[in-house]
């Protein structure tokens, strides 16, 4: 017969593998492991050291950017290096992390000494070690599905390209800033089907950066700028 | 029957599929994404752009960073995350890589405008794309074979951990350059079994950093700085 403590520590227990079950979508196999990525050291407060979510947050960090770089690559065949890089970047920015954890109400969840204050990148850390944890107790896949759902769905990579209006502008305020002499030069061809293109290059203190070709001029112009922004790695609040 | 001209291109295809077999230890399966890991730009000049490495090189270097995460993750499980992330930026560092590319030969494999001088970093370069063809070509399991079999054996892993020969050493060093009032306060106690132990207690400007336990008091004050060299994330060349 279970005495009246080990029955109250069984269902806190089973209350905390019921909430993780609810954020994460599944059952958790080894509990030790969320129980891990959801302490924060505080806990552990004039004690000896003990498992905090750091070293989860470590691992589930590289595993977070293996899996959003793998989305990339694959979502955006088109697109040079450079573009990938800034969009993880921007996928997995501390800002949009804290944003996801708050909205699974991961805080909720930790332990911590009463008195500790965390401070607002505590959100996207526990994120990061809970990655951590789904992907040690379940694999890959699973952990895949969880990124997915949560942070790769499709309406926020829209959002992302869609924050960017035009290149041009950007790369304009950019030299600007930075007192670079930019030049596009852009002429008039006629393609295989003897219809007008517009071919325009795009000039940094007189070396050629990059072409676009396109049957208007601005589009043209906008296309040379997005490949010189990419491959020169200008960052988006230059 | 094959023309000449045919003759020869399958030759040499079949010549580069046997050299990656040669590197990788197995063959490979989809032989497009080892030529477009093994691709530089310059060998499209004059062509609108084309597949070359980097985008191969984007993806390996996540896979690569995310398996070291794991393996460290595992080897070292009473390590705090500060020594995790240091002992990784030295598997995987740029000289080492490089290193490890040139004994696999990997530069006599690529394809290039024969004017193009590519720098040193070229190597590391290609070794991470080629993981990123492996991973693509073959999944995780034989990617990791390759890491494990090429980076982290675990003869490296140990070198490193050599290098560093005394943490005090080290944390004096960085605390002269950088001006900080360092002190090492050992005490002696008892332990349980009535044995004298030495405990240090190392103070950064008056503040308690970490603490060392031991049976000597040498051994107690560098069990003390190494503890704080990590949670500290004091870099090793600092």
């Amino acid at each position: 017969m279970l005495s009246l403590k080990s029955f109250f520590s069984k269902k806190k227990t089973d209350t905390f593998s019921q909430k993780i079950h609810q954020v994460i979508g599944f059952k958790p196999k080894n509990i030790e492991l969320y129980k891990e990525a959801l302490t924060h050291k505080s806990f552990y407060r004039n004690k000896s050291y003990s498992a905090n979510y750091e070293r989860l947050e470590f691992l589930g960090d590289s595993v977070l950017g293996c899996i959003v770089s793998e989305y990339l690559f694959h979502s955006a065949p088109n697109q040079q290096e450079g573009y990938l890089t800034q969009m993880r970047s921007k996928l997995v920015s501390r800002k949009k992390l804290n944003k996801i954890s708050k909205e699974l109400h991961l805080i909720d969840l930790i332990r911590k000494d009463k008195e500790s204050s965390l401070g607002e990148n505590i959100h996207g850390n526990i994120l990061e070690s809970l990655i951590g944890a789904i992907y040690l107790d379940y694999g890959t896949k699973e952990c895949k599905n969880f990124i997915h759902k949560n942070i790769l769905n499709k309406e926020n990579l829209e959002n992302l390209e869609n924050q960017i209006s035009s290149y041009k502008g950007m790369i304009i305020e950019h030299s600007q800033k930075h007192k670079i002499n930019i030049s596009f030069e852009t002429s008039e061809e006629k393609n295989a089907q003897n219809h007008t293109v517009f071919v325009s290059i795009l000039k940094l203190n007189g070396n050629k950066i990059s072409k676009g070709r396109e049957l208007s001029k601005k589009k043209a112009e906008e296309i040379a700028a997005k490949r010189a922004f990419y491959s020169l790695k200008i960052p988006q609040n230059d």
